[in-house]
């Protein structure tokens, strides 16, 4: 009886769920698929079309079939050092850049070729901490000011690193801006003051600026800039690219940590070998920007950040709190003030909140606790993206690019959007 | 100095070199930039195009983006169980097919999950035991018989199974036919006889089937056929689909192990996510197969056939022993009967013939030891892949589907590859 053999588990997958926002996902397609009207607030993904120059490339290149080098084309290479250059000012070579299928799939085999502490700022991205647990990492919450946006305090990292015996322990930072779940940047300052810290105690940051293109103003800062010896910035097609199915992102490592690149880049060669390489050609005319790409992404900015927005501006006014983000297409509420009626209907946990949501309501969000949040707390996030992106894109192709969008534009592009706040706001009831 | 943080890399990483393959041909291309001659027999690349159907297929999905299913487009994993079904005889549905970015990578997530003993045979693939190593396994190897095609025996696995003080212990037994390096395929009654072994010892079987559409004769024999419920089959396009660069691969497992299963998918949903969405929708195309998917493998085959068969006859009269390969596109060569001349040149492990071999006579191969041979025995690995696929390919279509190919195809599609067996002929000497 081979199925005796479920013993032979690693108990560090063991019991291990599919990926939060995966599973939802998947939830959203059954309940649609039975006939039910869902919002789905779940999956994080963008509601644009991929740009034509890169769907273009990708038709001219549909041909290649050799296996790149695992560190990637060097065009491909070349294109993200010097998109680095070009929008952040710091000097970056091809070298520096090293290509995988995904920034999550990049992000494992950091965790994995590591070997220190994970530290993580609560809330965070639903995948680092099961990542580091599955490796065997010791994963560390550093906590963060709701009341300024959930962003990390430099005191607050170095209270934590204080906390070790070792001042030099090996540590591994992430920090994420504009960040899941929250859309929140950090200005210049609060990265040189949080690089200031990295610094004096040698810790390592994975700087994951995946939504660096949807800063809604445009004005994306990387830490890089103050910490650059000890910064390994993530970046990727994803989100501002609007290829999240297509899995590409990239590492760009400083030169002092070669070594860690280094086996990095040995694991990928016994792991994934190599990216898509009708992809990687395709994803040089994303990073090589040009000027349809740059209006492509003024254009996602624009839209998402009246989205936003509008969608904060309605829980806002129903008195729940919630930051205003700066980017990407995330809202953290925070249901905290509706305690006393959420307990008259027997919900006392962030899990419970999303499951009544989900069914009287018919809005799919994630629960805090998905993003490291303690689990009676009753703060959740919604994705802002169930809406036709390409219909957006085109209406607001309409309107001059240096223009507002019209008054109606919402409410005729993303309608559903607003549909699902009123529903949450009406589900909730008067505070 | 964040350089000194080089202590902190995890110990089964630490060192590692990249897969052998991958970096042979780094080394080729370097040495070609310096405008040296060389032939490149390291790398197991496909020399064929993609076939046309595919890269139509990746032409007219090129806009798709959203990500798919952890588990792989639904289209795609019924086309995988139902070519399963149509070619092997074994029933497959749809829900035991798991997609990922190249069947390395689901290797190592295999590897990753699964709590026990590694089992492979020597010879064997270059990348099993690395990734073995990186996630701590005991790596054990099952002897094969020279004489007999370099070829598991049943007795031989039995053996080693009963060195162990648990008869049951947890074991992972690798088996690879057509096989890397040799070229090699087991018969119905080998397999019939493995698979009892192995069910006797409630063994799993990983069986990788990457070559399988290569069999010469086109009669490949999978294992899952004498021992179902405890293989799972590895199968992908890289070889067969001549699109290694596009990155895709699939296990196929039976319903009880289903646990280990959805442990890999669990973990792939923290890893890869999922595979390129346009290259899953290509790749359906593959594995319906139709005529012009048969046509493609009719002409692969004879071609690779005859060209395998040509070099074997080389090395053969030269005195090299060498067994003709029954798929694939590998030679495995033992160079013991030239010792002493080897010795007189003070070569003396496989890696050190391999270097002068490049060095000397410009022809770039894999020492045996890169396959977990001894260091000392003059094995070495030829993947016979250096010609033009597509000019072959476009000459035999020429001739008709059932004849054989004229004298002078060869000569005329295949040269480098007859002048790189006389190259090794000539250096070697008389023996």
């Amino acid at each position: 009886m081979l199925e005796r053999r479920n013993v032979s588990l690693n108990l560090n997958v063991r019991g291990l769920r599919h990926s939060a926002t995966l599973e939802v996902n998947q939830q959203v397609r059954r309940l649609r698929a039975e006939g039910r009207k869902v919002h789905n607030l779940g999956l994080g993904e963008s509601p644009f079309p991929v740009p034509d120059p890169m769907v273009e490339a990708l038709r001219l290149n549909a041909s290649k079939k050799q296996y790149l080098p695992v560190e990637g084309l060097p065009e491909l290479r070349e294109a993200i050092a010097a998109h680095r250059k070009r929008t952040q000012g710091v000097a970056t070579e091809a070298e520096q850049v090293l290509v995988g299928p995904g920034s999550k799939e990049l992000l494992f085999l950091l965790q994995l070729s590591f070997y220190g502490d994970l530290i993580v700022p609560s809330p965070c991205w639903v995948s680092y901490t099961p990542q580091g647990q599955i490796v065997g990492h010791k994963v560390r919450f550093v906590g963060t000011d709701p009341g300024n946006g959930w962003k990390v305090t430099p005191d607050g990292l170095a209270a934590l690193f204080e906390e070790d015996r070792d001042r030099y322990r090996p540590r591994l930072f992430v920090l994420n801006y504009p960040a899941n779940p929250t859309g929140v940047a950090y200005s210049a300052d609060e990265l040189r003051a949080i690089g200031e810290v990295a610094r004096e105690y040698e810790v390592l940051i994975l700087s994951d600026e995946i939504y660096s293109g949807l800063h809604h103003a445009g004005e994306h800062v990387s830490i890089a800039r103050y910490y650059p010896e000890g910064t390994i910035v993530l970046n990727g097609i994803s989100k501002w690219g609007g290829a999240g199915g297509w899995r590409l992102g990239a590492f760009l490592f400083p030169p002092d940590l070669r070594w860690l690149q280094d086996a990095m880049a040995a694991v990928a060669s016994e792991t994934y070998t190599s990216v898509c390489t009708p992809v990687q050609y395709a994803a040089v005319r994303a990073f090589e920007s040009g000027m349809r790409m740059e209006r492509y992404l003024s254009h996602t900015r624009r839209i998402l950040r009246d989205a936003t927005g509008a969608c904060h501006r309605i829980l806002t006014e129903a008195g729940v709190d919630v930051v205003r983000p700066d980017g990407a297409f995330y809202l953290f509420p925070d249901f905290g003030r509706f305690r006393r009626r959420l307990a008259r209907r027997n919900i006392r946990t962030s899990r419970a909140l999303c499951d009544a949501l989900l069914e009287e309501a018919g809005v799919a969000m994630l629960p805090g606790s998905d993003f490291q949040r303690p689990r009676e707390e009753f703060t959740g996030r919604m994705s802002l993206v169930d809406f036709d992106g390409a219909k957006a894109m085109a209406k607001s192709e309409e309107v001059g690019p240096d223009k507002e969008l019209p008054e109606d534009f919402l409410d005729l592009c993303c309608g559903d959007l607003l549909e699902a706040m009123r529903a949450v706001v009406d589900w909730l009831g008067p505070r």
